[in-house]
C-alpha cells in the first residue's frame, strides 16, 4: 500500500445549535479549541480536541442546502454522528490505491476542508453506510 | 474534574454483513486484529485499530432484537455509524461527575464490554442526537 492510516482524525457530528450542544461536550472535558466556518461546505464547526490526537467536530448549518441540513432532516430533525475521518500521510496516494482496489470516491482529487486539511470523501455504498473522510494535515 | 478523558477509544459501526464489510476495511490498511461475541448485548464485533489507540468496531446483530438490528432497521435497512466512544482513567468517577451535572446516564454503573472494557452510555437526550460511550480499560 502507497499510504499509510496515522489513525482517527474525527468524528463529524452534525448539531442543531452549535453553542447549546458544545455546552455539553465542555461540560465533560473536551472544551473548544477553535472555530471556523467554511463557506464552500455550508457549516460552522467547532473543534474539539482529545489527547490521543482524534477530535470531536462539532458541524451545524449556515444555509438550508447545507449536507448537514440535509443530514439532520433525514435524521428526524435531530442531530447525530455525520461521518468520520481517518488521518493518512499521502492522500493523493490513498485516493489512487482506493481507486484501483475498485472503491468508489466521492472526491477524486483532495479538496480543502476545515482547519487547512487536504480531505477527500469515500461514496458510502464502498463503505456500505459510512461517510468516510480521509484527510492529510501539513503538520500531523 | 475528578476524571481525565483519554482520548477517543472507539467508532461503532452497525453492519449488516461483518464479512463483507471487514474486506473493505481490510481494504483501506486497517485489518482485523480480533473478533468477539458479547452476549448480553446480541452483538458480533470485529476490532480494527489504527495506530493513534483508536479503533473502528464493526458491530453485526446476533439476534433480531439486537440494538444492532434496531439501529439497521431505524436507518432504513443501511449499516453506519452507531457510536462513538470515549476512553477514560477513572469510569465511575466520570459517570458521577457527568450525573452531578446533570447529564443523563444509560448506565448509572460500570457494565462489562468488549474487549473487557468497563463501559457506560451517555443517554442520547444529554447529547443531542450522539451514542456516547465512556469506557475504561485495564491496560490502556
Amino acid at each position: 500500500m502507497a499510504f499509510k492510516i496515522l489513525g482517527v482524525d474525527h468524528i463529524g457530528v452534525a448539531v442543531n445549535d452549535l453553542e447549546e450542544t458544545q455546552n455539553f461536550w465542555t461540560a465533560i472535558g473536551l472544551p473548544c479549541t477553535g472555530q471556523e466556518t467554511v463557506a464552500e461546505q455550508k457549516v460552522t464547526t467547532t473543534f474539539n480536541p482529545t489527547p490521543n490526537g482524534s477530535e470531536i467536530e462539532l458541524l451545524a448549518a449556515t444555509e438550508p442546502d447545507s449536507p448537514i441540513a440535509k443530514f439532520i432532516e433525514k435524521n428526524g430533525g435531530r442531530g447525530g454522528i455525520q461521518h468520520i475521518a481517518l488521518r493518512v500521510d499521502d492522500l493523493p496516494a490513498a485516493i489512487a490505491d482506493l481507486q484501483e482496489k475498485g472503491i468508489k470516491m466521492i472526491d477524486t482529487k483532495p479538496r480543502k476542508g476545515a482547519g487547512g486539511a487536504d480531505i477527500a470523501f469515500v461514496h458510502p455504498k464502498s463503505t456500505y453506510g459510512v461517510l468516510l473522510e480521509l484527510c492529510q494535515h501539513e503538520d500531523r
